[in-house]
């Protein structure tokens, strides 16, 4: 039995990919950029193991088997053993490696954050699954456009720091892959807070939702044909040189758009909620109040908020959102995940000149991170999801 | 004293009007298309009385004495002015009418609904207004520019029926004007249903909603180059058809392009509020459920609906609106204004079938009303506002 775990980043788009050109091969309809977070509060972590012994393929989400026929992993399996094959005859060096290819495969999956945060825990999952087959079956050279068949924004989850995917030109998809931009060390003071947001509404899912747009959106063709390239080398230019202001306004107007876009959308999607709107009122007063613009909004699918702002601004941006949004029963420290982080009493100047009402209740947590690395391999046996004969450890 | 009294009807934009390419001039940068409401349920009444007596010019709106020196108000003067000199040279008729235009004014105006209704009473006001001094002066030809330079809707209000206003191209606007597009008979089927909205928000004024959108929006130059003469066309052939599905579908693609705009300006206006959402998401479950466009809606700036349907649907559509959002201590009666209606109760299958949350106490009533014609002059002098000596009946 051969058995690799690798851990793997979430990312955010603030350049954001809405509408693919092609729905197979998850070629986007424009090139979108991210920001990969720290593994170390949101990641996907995933054991792989091969065996002649196995007598199917099997595979575990967060302890719950799942069907393996779902026809992006199939594309993923399919596309990693061909890249394998290919590898391994270019270096004459077929022998044991080409015959594992047709093994059964366990896999084993899960993620350091619950479901219920509504984060995009697909990119972490494929990137993470993408990197492991790829150390088992020997594959080197770029994987992101595999990772992109499982799940369009995974190839961004390859690299850490800031990363582009370009949507490329080829019909292949070849050249629709991740590319990174900036490390994870070139902006160091640069923070983000996920703001968890209560939702009980049913929402469209992002792949049917993009679809829609595709089919009924006039906006979107602007969008994808004049708007997106020049912001994506607009944000470029902002994050080499870590000009806040310029990268927190694209990344809202960005924004914004996707939101736009759903509205024009028809029937319309709504992905934001009240409270979303709320957060968004609250950003804003807040970049009014300091005369400059200290903090970014960034919204995908879903009503949950991911802020980006710098280090220095955390403790007051805090204060503001656990005065506005926070439970009622709950204490302040379980309120606040992530990086450790004192949080003062907001200030009254604060709440009289933001003027907002509270709506307690309407935000879950918050999870505090910063920009992080791309996916891991961890050697160390303990880290394994799969116990020596490949079965999950846990298992429900 | 020569005294005239009119009343204007209010109109809604279903191809919508944001931004001006001129702003003292009022030229829209895209031409839009509207409905004329039946001025029974809502309109602008006005008199103006000009007399060599009178020692200032004077105005008063619903009662409250206005000052008369805002520049859109002296526009408009000024601009009829010019008008009846020129119509009085031309026909040689220049004696006593000609002294007239150096007279002082009296004008008083009030409408037939609340101005908290947030309905665009400024169209009727300034539609009824050009009229009534158009008569008083003896101008004729096309005066609709004129009312345009008072509020940009208003030259839409100056025609029954459905009406084009057609952005022109002459930067002096002078081919910018209204055009009726099918009478107030055309379509007998065809009703209104407003309604008024509980929203206690401060909201982006109009005007200034434009300006900001201009500037900022990148979807606005799309909107305005490449869909709307796309969708003036479109919409004219519904109209002329009456086929309801597709007049219903551009309307409710109009409306939601014109909050995806709003929402893609920078810092973002938000007129939609939690119950416009709703009241958007009841149409499209209803239209589901039967299966076809039955109802469309549309929002202008304000969180106020405008519903179109046909008049056999209304009945149903009002039992269901009235389930889900009446006050919890109206009656039935005075929720429903306008045309005379018997509001059947809800069937249960509807309720079930849409399954939505009720949210009671959202909106406060609603107005019954259908496609009405332009503005009438009235002559009995019960109908005037003013006394014999030229002040107004009723004042606070």
């Amino acid at each position: 039995m051969h058995i690799v775990t690798c851990a793997a980043p979430v990312n955010i788009a603030i350049v954001k990919y809405w509408g693919k050109r092609d729905e197979t091969l998850m070629l986007p309809l424009n090139s979108s950029l991210s920001v990969t977070l720290n593994p170390v509060q949101l990641r996907a972590k995933t054991t792989v193991a091969i065996s002649r012994e196995f007598d199917k393929s099997r595979m575990w989400l967060n302890s719950v088997e799942q069907n393996i026929d779902n026809p992006r992993l199939q594309n993923v399996f399919r596309e990693i053993k061909q890249r394998a094959y290919r590898c391994h005859s270019e270096k004459n060096n077929c022998g044991n490696r080409e015959d594992m290819l047709n093994w059964h495969i366990h896999i084993c999956s899960e993620n350091n954050f619950p479901t219920s945060a509504g984060l995009a825990s697909s990119a972490a999952g494929y990137s993470c699954l993408v990197s492991a087959l790829a150390y088992l079956f020997g594959v080197d050279g770029e994987i992101s456009d595999i990772a992109r068949l499982g799940s369009g924004s995974a190839c961004r989850s390859m690299y850490g720091g800031f990363v582009e995917w370009d949507m490329g030109r080829c019909n292949d998809g070849s050249d629709s892959v991740a590319r990174p931009v900036a490390s994870n060390e070139h902006w160091p003071e640069l923070r983000a807070l996920i703001l968890v947001v209560t939702d009980d509404n049913k929402k469209t899912k992002s792949t049917e939702g993009m679809q829609k747009s595709v089919n009924t959106s006039e906006l979107l063709k602007t969008r994808v044909e004049r708007i997106v390239p020049h912001r994506i080398n607009e944000i470029k230019e902002a994050i080499r040189d870590k000009d806040f202001d310029r990268f927190a306004e694209i990344t809202m107007k960005e924004s914004n758009q996707l939101h736009a876009v759903c509205l024009d959308t028809f029937p319309p999607i709504e992905y934001l909620t009240e409270v979303s709107r709320r957060i968004m009122n609250l950003v804003h007063r807040f970049n009014k109040l300091c005369g400059r613009t200290k903090v970014a909004y960034t919204f995908d699918a879903g009503p949950n908020a991911c802020l980006f702002l710098l280090e220095e601004d955390v403790p007051r941006v805090l204060s503001l959102i656990r005065h506005f949004f926070r439970p009622v029963n709950s204490c302040f420290e379980s309120f606040i995940h992530g990086l450790p982080i004192e949080v003062p009493r907001v200030t009254t100047d604060d709440v009289l000149t933001i003027s907002m009402g509270i709506m307690p209740d309407t935000i879950q947590y918050v999870i505090y991170t910063n920009v992080g690395c791309g996916p891991q391999r961890l050697d160390d046996c303990d880290h394994s999801l799969l116990d020596e004969k490949g079965f999950p450890k846990r298992c429900r």
